[in-house]
């Protein structure tokens, strides 16, 4: 019988020797270590990989990181210790002390007692070179070891952190977490409310704070290397409303436009499109993204889309022979559509029209159903989580915020 | 053009009229009505479902639910109301003051104004009945319907709060979310500590600690009525240890059954089951929901399987003729596998041993990669959620803890 807990200690360094009952040094991720207020030889064991190696004649500096933060610890030895086999890359347990650093460039370092390298990298053959800043089309090609890097690492904490967000966003909301395609409230909120606009900017602008707040220092990395200009963009989108119309009030105080004006704005433009924009065909990235900067980089709603071109259960909008939908998306700068919702159709005959109109009343006895046993009008939107990964990073290639992103010649994992 | 805002506004009742500017009563959730301190005649508006209706000479009795929560909100309308069309399962939304209930069965009720029917229910064909208590296996056969009954409205809230407690677990853990099948720390902890199964036991203790809170009658609609005895197995599992072997201590605080001593277990038992126990074969559900039972009904931790039963990528415990790997199953009451986890190997040589025996080095040369630039010593585990949430609720079908579950003969969504 062996103990789960014990195990590897057994089987990596001490198989014949009894394990230490107690440790003293206590197990710190880098991104503790580095917080650690008043470090004053604290007796600490880091682990993480070597981010770079300088060694002089009396002092080994190390810088180590674990992939807990953008920032590496330091550690410092001195000459007894044997660097050769101390190379980028590698992984590595180090035990000291944690004390503040005589330097200005940190706040604490790590007093080295014991290395011990767990794991070798062959350099030459590691396709990140110490030093080097690797363009993302190259790392794109290592997507099983990109997460070593910075940039990569900065990604996926805040892509982890933007999860959060938009949980923590729905949860305090009062929403309630289905497992199906589908997010939604299952309290009976009249669309009219439901399908507030004010939930997307709301959902955008929440998150969007609360990862900048939990994730700066790895958001400012992809401003600073990757989207220069992506700050101010960001900022201007957080301090300025959304348009949105709302032609109840008099004095409307902000606008959005619908389809209609959408396709006029293009097709009085001057820009050359590869798709003509023209009444009931759908709109392009191209049309999305020059829509946005027509209006000044600010997001923008677009509403009222064409009967033909989207699905049967959106809501008929009855506006005679254009024939709209209540449907609905939200355009944002760099992107294009970032959220696409409508109003859903709650009324029974005009759903069942246009399901025998289709031949799918079968099909979806269970949907007419729906509206049969206390139907309620509702809607629904969904967002593209990549997308908005790309809209506040500023990452032009939706590959680079997906961990393990599938595509054509892609069949590595 | 029309203001998604005030689109359905338009569309259902003032189409010809304009929209009010403002309303003064604020809408409310059941839940939030419910939970108003010192309600002293606010005007609100609620939406929801009618759960039952009382009609008397002078006085209407309605309890109307939304979803929000199990307990529904007492309506009191006055004779002038007239009820023909408020029957059980239609929408409605009420407008009027929350004042407090004279009754003692509820803190607050609402005294209507207003009382508007927004979708009918064809009671004759609604497959659910005023007042009666369906059996689960009746409500499966409306998947789309059944969320609309106590039982699985509290299923899927207790459902929705079990996720958030999982993440947050983890979260406040230090662990970054990966959207892969894999839920992985990505920082470099030593596989001895990644793998201390007191991770599983925390994360179950806990997790099921933060729903009995937030979701306590929930859970206890589910435990009355669905699984009695089930509040006193959850305390038991909550209040002891789960079963864990460490040997490095002389005097083992807990102990845990090697895949070995479980196949002799049910060897001598005197049990028939249906799939005769054997070395080298795998466990049923029959074996290891004896071996808790078997254990006192406490969680129990079964480790070290046959090397051959288990994928390549677990650690090979080098124990001779048996040959294990460092695999962990936890097994719970009434569930039996909850959670299923492994040491991986993390040494080159005996990885590309194993995929060379079974074709597969070329397949998994990115796998081997990850042992030859830094291997670090790690280990993971996966959780049945729904499993877990079985386990808390005492639900013995997993169909009934899945919102729309697939299965034979059941094409509906």
């Amino acid at each position: 019988m062996f103990g789960a807990r014990c195990l590897l200690r057994i089987l990596r360094s001490c198989s014949s020797a009894p394990c230490p009952r107690h440790n003293p040094a206590v197990r710190l991720s880098v991104r503790d270590a580095l917080g650690a207020q008043n470090a004053s030889g604290e007796r600490v064991k880091v682990q993480g990989w070597i981010r770079s190696v300088r060694s002089q004649k009396e002092v080994l500096f190390l810088h180590v990181n674990d992939g807990s933060s953008l920032e590496s610890l330091q550690v410092v030895g001195d000459s007894s210790f044997d660097s050769r086999e101390l190379t980028f890359g590698c992984s590595l347990e180090v035990q000291g002390q944690l004390v503040k650093s005589p330097s200005k460039r940190q706040n604490v370092e790590l007093k080295a007692e014991k290395i011990e390298v767990v794991g070798n990298c062959d350099a030459k053959a590691f396709p990140f070179k110490y030093k080097e800043r690797h363009p993302l089309e190259y790392m794109r090609q290592y997507p099983h070891l990109r997460c070593r890097t910075n940039v990569l690492g900065a990604i996926l904490r805040v892509r982890s952190e933007a999860t959060a967000a938009i949980h923590s966003f729905f949860k305090d909301s009062g929403f309630v977490h289905i497992h199906t395609p589908i997010i939604t409230s299952n309290d009976c909120e009249g669309a009219g409310e439901l399908f507030q606009v004010e939930v997307m900017e709301g959902l955008f602008k929440t998150a969007t704070v609360m990862v900048l707040s939990n994730c700066s220092e790895d958001v400012d990395l992809c401003h600073k290397f990757i989207a220069p200009g992506q700050k101010d963009i960001l900022e201007h989108m957080l301090k300025n409303n959304f348009l949105i119309l709302c032609i109840c009030l008099p004095h409307p105080p902000d606008l959005s436009i619908s389809y209609t004006e959408a396709v006029e704005i293009l097709k009085q433009s001057s820009q050359i499109f590869t798709f003509t924009p023209e009444w009931g065909v759908d709109l392009h990235a191209e049309h999305e993204k020059y829509l946005v900067k027509h209006c000044g980089n600010i997001p923008v709603f677009v509403i009222n889309y064409p009967l033909e071109l989207k699905p049967f259960y959106m809501r008929d909008n009855e506006d005679g022979p254009q024939q709209t939908v209540a449907a609905v998306d939200l355009l944002v700068p760099g992107v294009g559509e970032l959220f696409g919702g409508s109003l859903r159709e709650e009324r029974y005959h005009f759903l069942a029209q246009r399901l025998a109109r289709s031949g799918l009343t079968e099909a979806y006895q269970w949907y007419l159903d729906l509206r049969r046993f206390g139907s309620v009008p509702h809607g629904g939107f969904g967002m593209g989580f990549e997308r908005y990964l790309q809209c506040i990073l500023g990452i032009q290639n939706i590959k680079d915020v997906i961990p393990f992103p599938r595509f054509t010649h892609s069949c590595l994992l």
